[in-house]
């Protein structure tokens, strides 16, 4: 499941423009316009790939008909060293659009490689690790799609599609009960309701209006085991809050469905990639 | 130094519709439109806070007579259970504008607090913490502030306002000189030329020409003194590439200008902050 | 359940700005810039009122202090001749703003009128009409919200929110069961798949991969009742093609959870809505 | 007369982004990025066809190379299951750009087929059929070009392009007089002035001013002829209002220039077209 | 006859952020957020002014509560030293908007100058000064709104608003005969045709398909003398090319209906004005 | 030293859009979509070459796969009646792209006349001709760019990449000292701090807090010449205001660095250029 090209080609001229402003100075001064040249983009460190195929429409942006020969496989694990892409064209393009093209991806892999430490200790289980809506401004369907290519899932992209019904909600609503009754008068039918829940009581609320999903809210690892037999499978649980690596493979071992990780996109520690340009150069006649 | 109002809102409203998209499906449910409430900005964890103008500006793009009061101060340090701010007006501007807004504050509140410590560690030398361009895509303004707020200073905001000759550029000119040369020929009178260098031979290379900021890439504390007391003052001095909170004291003390660190914005952990509404609630006939 | 005020400004400005261009001939040149005037909506048919508030900010976006009195509930049904707002401030505003505020109005009360009636013959039932994707460009958000003034309810809002396999997919696919297959790999949590089918023996392909909505596409009533009867409550049905008034009926009392209807958007009938400009006037000094 | 590329271009992609938000769901999951399939635009029923141009560019956008081969003629008559296009390429962009695509010809499709049942009944007189400014915000450049792809003509298209001097100008200037002297004192001098009159003694008032057009509002069949009498060619005059099929044939016969028929584009009932995916499928390697 | 407001104010913002960036350097550092000033805007030479609005809203836009005395009359005419406005409102948005409103300011103001220079040699005739397309890309809608401040007339807006067949589109045709033909086809009954003639046998052309307006391009004074008898009010007439002063005065008499002059809007000779802040300043407390 | 070309291209598009809105009337109607035709873009005057890469981006924003030959040299002087581009492919793309590609051209080219006319007279001195922020709103980066291909140079482009500390600032601030400390205080370490002097006390005051480049506001070459002995290389100099072609030669003579003229871009004088379309013409199949 991939994104939305329209809407990647707006975010990609917005974030150039951002960076080059009126013109790259010491590119523009120093490289003739009718240059080529030919880079490779490399790993300076283990972890997994996300974000090439962003990064290639970085530099198509600015020269069409650049060459990009990918090298390592989006989602695949890669170790320092590693040569992740050729690109050859237009040697300004290159130089010009680099550092963008290494802020999404950086950024990007830097989510896959944590979100496939956190999987990897759901081990056999069917818990899915999945993220929240704590993204950068600008950056979500990005730092979501990277979630995915690091072998998590997505939770709901925002306040269109799905019905989360949290703590504040409630404190307005006067009760679980109100919240969901109010939203299911009105909700599409394709649309789940969630609840956010802080207690066995506040689950025993939900589950008596029917919650498509529950959420346990910041709970023990031995609270939610006592929230998933109490549930029994009525309702999909989601463990959300506090969740460190430690923990995972406790909770995935109870049966809960879904635990959601704010730290994937909101906490990033980039993946570190540079952009070589080789020495040869060419000057189209 | 503040920043942009007008791109502010820009990438505000932006903001707000990825968020937003056709509509909040849960608190358009359970609140009516003509509710409103006050609610708190919290603190979960000590740190420096950031973006609180940017937070209000959030909710004012949803309801523009909203009520503000700041109850800490932008740039100061905030321990766990303080309040940030006060904010009383339509319960659905509050809800709905929540999360962007806490994504502005956790991550800018995130930067400021880590360029703190670094900048702490400068002790009472002349030296600047820096940031770099290795910023979140469409982020770069308010990073860049954030940064300030934390203490710290801004390297240039892209490619248009300085010029900065690195390996790559280096490679395609053939020499430091050629480059250096290049961009001198073309560059307006109050923009800088600052040249990256590797090693000391690099560095003599740049004196040579004359360079007004020198960037010692990826040096260890011994070779960047060395090359101080080479450059005695002829140019500014710059530090980059590896940096750690252990080598910030040492660095300072050599006289280095300034410490660039990328990731400051490249590998942010979110200051941990939330919004708590009040549960008196009151409907405007 | 409302919408994002952020978007619809925009949508508004994007269409003031297609009306009015470089400016108002007529009006400029006939009444000058201090005048002000008061004015009524009038309703010049029968019918369900759907856009007063989007009417509203179309007069606020060209003068913000505008004074606006809903003489008319949101919803509501109105009869020819009724008073529907009443609106007083600069003339030029009202005048220039009366065409775009009136084709939304118009737009959006004809949708509301006919899914009203639609939403008449399901009587008692539990059965919801709903809208489908075929919307004008650029007015989902509006048209969609126009559906639910009439009573009605949403289908997904877009290609995001929810997953829906038609014939073109399974043709693709080999099968409903490798599309499901596919599919649930990869949805997110909150999210239901529908899968469309054209007859029974797909209907119950459909079933044994637990789609969580099964449509029934261009079904005849006894199909439906037949299908219906197959689900027995495993699954939630829709109705989908071919929808007559006279069928709505019989369809609501199989028990076919929702009724979908693109023509409630595709092929809409505008409510006759006139804006009145009373003649007494005054100058600001 | 066809429309401006470059703002069809920016209404495709604003449309697209409406219905694909993040991504469409569906389609990624099935269907692997590197398919290619060939597909055919079929009519469900009879009409005029308009918009074909619109829809190649709406595949354009999604997929630049995709291939397109028109099989009806854009204004030509087309009947229940002729094919209208082939279309081959990326299956991706076919399936995520079907319903876009669909929205804009069945709705272009349905204006020309309605617009050209009123023009047959002008026979072989002079008189035009036109549209109004009552069109759906964001889409007047195209639902005006359908008008003249089913042999209508267009009316102005907004306030910017010509003088029309309707009852509440002319109730704020106090006389039909005062109007039209100040719009002539300032209108540019390829601009005309035309003047609606609900009667014969304001028909003799614009007249007497020497209004270009005069606008029949809501006149009789009789009144308009008495109208046509009185004026005999000294400007030109224009049906406007209550407009219906049967009015036509005799209004023509009158020798009234234009009649301008707000139904066009306010109340479009869209022409069913159909896209159908072909069994084969091919995998780029 | 004034202008768009909601496109003036997207026009106003771009500009703003073409100015300001990522935030007005010296302004921020120097003044704290919470500092209010009274400024002037004074001519520093003779001219008539327009642009206040426009300049007002620039402020404003940065300032919404910003205080503003017209202290001149657009469209008059100004000596050196004589204040147009005075202004009182945060220091930081006068310092920062000041550029951006002077640059509008000086550039509208020099339109309106010359054109009410052209203006005044034709007297008491009927003969009206128009502009040109020949604008600043961005700008024409103030341009042209200047050109009217000064006491000129706008031509066509753009090529979208009125029909006028140059050279090229004749060449391409064949002749004028068939390119009016083409034309006449299609238009819409509010349009004009024009056509520009480059001689007598040309001229001829034109009135024989009776061209509403007819450009004399490139003509001597003589020559449109004979013109003008030739055509005795048949057609609308506008003398175009090599248009100084000193021809004026002829052509005006010789009863040619409009002069139109390129070089009102594309060789703009910007009027002296600045700003001054009082020296006086208050911090809110 | 170029531009951005995504930026470019933005700005390119709405100047398409501002002079082609709904469409190109007259092209439209005359000429079929499958004509293909020859144009030449001819200089009509002598003059300085500047845009050309800037009027091909038009034509092919509007004819993707247009042919383009450039057949005069950007920066060249040019001639009347010299050939600078000839252009071949869709005739319609040609005449609709005309007006706004010479809009573009023509003051670009008047931009880079001036310019060099004023750099002939720095002779073989080092001093630099740059421009300054009075530019027209939008045209920023292009006019600017002109200046360079004028063989001029640029002054800052914004208020985002200098500090320019003038006499309002310095009014507010209270002295030139107070302000300088707090620019410096803040500023980032590659920008440069220049100050405003009306006299030579000022510029002593300049001087002793080390201003990077000190401005002669106003000053007779006189002065100016006591100025740069006072300040006798500790500092940059720049000249403005009141220069005229007969004051450069003597300020160079002095050894002021730069000379920064506002008129180079706020008061252009167009060069006379025009697009020829051949004759024949040919009908794509």
């Amino acid at each position: 499941m991939d994104f939305n090209i329209v809407l990647l080609q707006k975010v990609i001229k917005d974030s150039l423009n951002e960076d080059i402003g009126t013109g790259d100075l010491t590119t523009n001064s120093i490289v003739p316009a009718n240059a080529i040249s030919t880079g490779y983009i490399v790993a300076k460190e283990d972890g997994v790939l996300a974000g090439l195929p962003v990064a290639y429409e970085v530099f198509r942006c600015l020269d069409p008909i650049i060459n990009w020969q990918p090298l390592s496989k989006e989602g695949g694990s890669v170790s320092k060293g590693k040569l992740l892409a050729e690109i050859s064209g237009k040697t300004r393009a290159i130089l010009t659009g680099e550092r963008v093209a290494l802020n999404f991806l950086q950024r990007m892999s830097g989510i896959a490689t944590v979100t496939a430490k956190y999987v990897q200790f759901t081990g056999d289980s069917k818990t899915r690790i999945v993220d929240t809506r704590k993204t950068t401004p600008g950056m979500r369907m990005l730092e979501k799609y990277a979630v995915r290519v690091g072998g998590g899932y997505n939770h709901r992209f925002g306040l269109y599609d799905a019905v989360l019904i949290k703590d504040n909600h409630i404190k307005y609503a006067g009760s679980i009960k109100n919240a969901v009754a109010a939203a299911r008068q009105i909700v599409s039918h394709p649309t789940k309701i969630e609840v956010e829940v802080e207690n066995l009581d506040q689950l025993r609320q939900a589950l008596a209006v029917q919650a498509d999903i529950i959420m346990l809210d910041n709970m023990s690892v031995e609270l939610m085991r006592e929230a998933a037999n109490l549930v029994n499978g009525r309702a999909m649980l989601e463990a959300s809050g506090g969740i460190t690596v430690d923990k995972i493979k406790a909770i995935a071992e109870i049966g809960i469905d879904v635990i959601s990780i704010g730290s994937l996109t909101h906490s990033v520690k980039a993946l570190d990639i540079s952009l070589d340009l080789q020495e040869t150069k060419t000057l189209l006649c």
